[in-house]
């Protein structure tokens, strides 16, 4: 079964779909984008990803390229095209093609660009061994609420924990805190046992499994605080790990050259993430 | 005469042209341009753009996708096919085309992206008129010296401008000084006479006309100060301008609400246009 992609209202070969050099994503920078997890065939947390994306597009004046019932459509039949159970979809949309010019075009139909591709998910490697973590300044824009397409910050911290030997770079404030990871929200379990995380602003994205798990932390009985903590702070926790739609709730071991708490996978990691493979293959894949 | 682009090794239509939508330059904003004058059929500061252009590619580890002089070369070609005797040449190099995944892929080769367009840089009119800029926030990243394509934020900016009738929008520090505009670097100049512009650093472009300007200016033997200055200093200014490849110097007659000066173009503006304009056209468009 060849891949297939979706783009401006054609299936095509992935190997030969493309989009026009003067789309403005590709110029610009100017769009934005979702990862869903594909879970047993369904799509995880569907509803909080198309209530995001359609925030991201009203926070920059980009149209829907189509209504949210045709958007689930297009996104199921190019799941079932790929014949994919357990995985990622991944969903672009950009202002459309113009002649180069930084400011809004008159007239230009937004592309929409659709991907879907197999993932193991389960990650248990990973999850049995824990991840590692470096600390980075965070050097992006200040719109981090927008899901926009302009990553070139994270593309740099990424690499940095690539060559470190690190699966995530956490990025810090210039007071010293954590805002979050390059592609995941950021987590650490005091002494106390008090689940911390960063509180929603401009300067983090508003994580969708980041909003599932504090629900899910609500019906567990675990205490949560929302608020920035320090490197120092997280250096100093009983258990860290770091949340987003292809990792769900993932432990982490080391941050810079420090271990997390004892240097294995956390309990309430552990117990979190459970509670979210379970929430993910039942009732909320709708 | 058919446009015609130059993509990865081939001379496309324009219309035509396109990249495969995993190319990174559409999904991480992982490249950077230049944008380089065509007048009388030469470039205007190639040597200079080149320049700027291996230091972008070299700070993010993007390895060049030919050597200077091939580019050179199809820079020519694409002018030749394209019959374009004064315009805009536009350049874009990304990291390339791999798998989704923001870490810097193992194997991929840039992507060289070319086009070239037609363009009356006299600008007569705006000239005699002079234009209007607004302030606003610089919410940039923090490395505004690399030319990327991650350009999201001058495109709201430029748009707000635009919704407000202006030409440009000045960017401003969390200091109250002026970084730059969207797609120019910022000037004024003091009651005293005295010519003003940001020095170089991570906070600005180190604009290519901005560099052959500096060197005019100390032919012309005008004062100039490289230092930040606030939007206070510059509504009281006794003249103000913008630079960039396609407007050159642009002189600017209203800052927000405010009138600059005498509310018409400035002296010492005009005059290095006018110098500007002949080193366009001279030596210096080798």
């Amino acid at each position: 079964m060849p891949r297939i992609a979706y783009v401006q209202g054609r299936y095509r070969r992935h190997a030969e779909a493309a989009v026009p050099i003067e789309d403005r994503g590709y110029q610009f920078a100017d769009g934005v984008y979702e990862v869903v997890t594909i879970q047993n065939g369904h799509l995880v947390d569907e509803a909080g990803h198309l209530d995001r994306l359609e925030r991201s597009l009203s926070e920059l004046a980009i149209a829907a390229p189509m209504s949210r019932r045709a958007l689930g459509l297009v996104m199921r039949e190019l799941i079932r095209r790929n014949g994919v159970r357990e995985g990622m979809l991944y969903l672009q949309i950009t202002r459309g093609t113009a002649p180069r010019d930084f400011k809004f075009p008159a007239r230009a139909e937004p592309t929409l660009v659709m991907t879907v591709r197999r993932a193991d998910l389960k990650a248990t490697d990973k999850m049995a061994r824990g991840v590692a973590v470096i600390t980075i300044p965070d050097i992006r824009w200040k719109r981090r609420d927008i899901k926009s397409i302009s990553l070139l910050p994270q593309v740099l911290g990424k690499q940095k924990a690539a060559e470190a030997g690190a699966f995530e770079a956490w990025q810090v404030d210039e007071d010293g805190y954590v805002t979050e990871g390059c592609s995941s929200n950021a987590w650490i379990v005091t002494r106390d046992g008090v689940i911390v995380t960063r509180d929603l602003s401009t300067r983090i994205l508003a994580g969708i499994t980041r909003g599932s798990l504090v629900r899910l932390i609500g019906d567990l009985g675990y205490r949560l605080e929302e608020r920035p903590f320090s490197v120092e702070e997280a250096y100093a926790a009983r258990e860290a790990f770091l949340t987003s739609a292809t990792t769900y709730a993932m432990p982490i071991t080391r941050i810079d050259d420090r271990s997390v708490g004892n240097g294995h996978p956390g309990d309430i990691a552990a117990a979190l993430r459970r509670a979210y493979e379970g929430y993910a293959e039942g009732a909320g894949a709708s």
